[in-house]
């Protein structure tokens, strides 16, 4: 008979590690509500200023929840990961820290820059007037520990999942990833209540959530690195007014990456009003980011995509 | 009073070139209609095997259609592209040639490879039993002339357009090309009756077409790089039923684009029993290419999407 648990906001850790004790020991088949709390610990609260970004303890990121072991679970089988419900709290932030982002040698991305977003209206959020994000929350952070013994800090993804940012893992989709420790050893948070692709600027809406998953084994399946499964429409809540897109072309992708971004940014400032940090938040929140063209050298275009579904105003 | 135009199907060039005497000049708000030809200039036929790319001749891609001199356009200009309509014909190909696609150094594709699409349902075409792909048609390339003197290779794209292949600009976007020769000299072709992208086997659904563009300038907008606007959804036609994702991680977005491709072939041949080569195709006429994560160094991903909904059987 399946089971549902309940992890409460103390079982947390800040590192892979295949030797950490688990927090909950669980079957195949059964059900975790995880109540995920904010990655910095507490470091910045709803009365921060982008002051409390020059003390940031950038070691305590991130602060997610588990482990979780699955019982049965050995290296080589694959770790079934259905995405029941994930839940946004009542506010959330978004910063710019100099070194951390897309664009760190960009002379307008020096300052640190930090907003906060009430959250409470539940299906849609207010960056400034005129312009709205719809929510659609996920995890940030989905992954098992890595084989190799020892810490491993939490920021790099990994074969086995980890701090992966793909935005399109909200509630409806299945994530399928490797396991390379005995229990396998999952752990969530990091929760984004939105962000665009690749999240730009560093952030998504940061925020405590509460995450309900369901796990599953499949045995022996060596899969190389891990994929997943999305139901319905890629981008439904804001698909429907259209897009802006700007393209950057060039033999480099990561180069091409930057510069559609300060595309963007720039087209932002002029036609919207926003400042650099507001744009470049925006993006990270807000932006996709495609790869349009990668076979005719030397050069390959990326494109970043805003919808004009954000614009309200 | 606005005119429209048509340009058959012998005005067609197959270098950008400045200094190419037009085909047709009109004013800023004009509409043109380009039978756009086929981009081998007939060396593949409805009837072709493979064996047609074993002598394939290059140098003759892209045949394209134009150039098309717009009255008072000058270098610094923004030529607006209006696209109004993209007809697809009644037959279309895809093939895969060696060392001209995302993975040129891979053991299985080492030969050539061509398959041949009846067009003529209108709206989607069955890639084998069991999966029909929509069609979706778009210009391949739509660009104006370099403003350096000389004959430019089509390949590559460039910051005033030329080969770009973003599978997004179908009726009813709208595109920017920064002007860098006087009257812009704008071409068309290339149509692809459906791409996924990035065009990862290196062809979309090759095909004739009639193309309806409407042109108008913005004067000495300097737009650093083209860009566009999309009405409507991003990939309406196919959205519903889901996404089959792989993703691939590390420090290089090229090798992971690579690899996610790779993974996607893999899954393609077990699930779904597809060859490699059918595989390959089925990536670059129906796949979606996400960078999803981009700024947690040292490690990004990118994210290979399958629309389930091509899959029917």
């Amino acid at each position: 008979m399946p089971q549902t648990y309940r992890l409460d906001k103390n079982a947390i850790h800040c590192r892979w590690n295949r030797d950490l004790p688990p927090a909950l020991t669980i079957d195949p088949g059964d059900t975790v509500i995880f109540e995920t709390p904010e990655i910095t610990r507490g470091q910045i609260t709803r009365e921060s200023t982008s002051e409390a970004l020059k003390t940031l303890e950038f070691a305590l990121i991130h602060q997610i929840s588990g482990p979780v072991a699955i019982r049965g679970a050995e290296p080589g089988d694959t770790l079934v990961v259905e995405i029941l419900d994930v839940k946004p709290k009542a506010w959330g932030y978004t910063f710019v820290l100099p070194g951390f982002n897309l664009l760190t040698d960009d002379p307008a991305f020096q300052e640190p820059f930090l907003m906060t977003w009430d959250l409470s209206e539940g299906t849609k959020a207010e960056f400034k007037p005129g312009i709205v994000v719809p929510l659609q929350p996920f995890c940030g952070v989905m992954g098992v520990a890595p084989g190799e013994p020892g810490e491993h800090n939490t920021v790099p993804p990994r074969r086995v999942g980890g701090n992966i940012d793909i935005r399109q893992l909200v509630a409806g989709s299945t994530l399928w990833l490797p396991i390379e420790a005995p229990g396998a050893l999952f752990s969530c948070g990091d929760v984004h209540g939105n962000q665009g692709d690749g999240e730009v600027c560093g952030t998504g809406i940061e925020m405590e959530s509460l995450v309900t998953l369901r796990f599953d084994l499949r045995k022996g399946e060596n899969l190389p690195e891990l994929r997943f499964q999305m139901s319905g429409r890629m981008t439904d809540a804001w698909n429907s007014a259209g897009w802006y897109c700007t393209t950057a072309h060039g033999p480099d992708l990561w180069q091409n990456t930057q510069q559609a971004i300060r595309y963007m940014i720039d087209w932002l400032k002029r036609e919207h009003g926003l400042t650099d940090h507001e744009a470049f938040a925006l993006c990270s929140v807000a932006c996709d980011l495609k790869i349009s063209e990668v076979v005719d050298a030397p050069n390959w275009i990326v494109t970043a995509a805003m919808p004009l579904g954000v614009f309200v105003g």
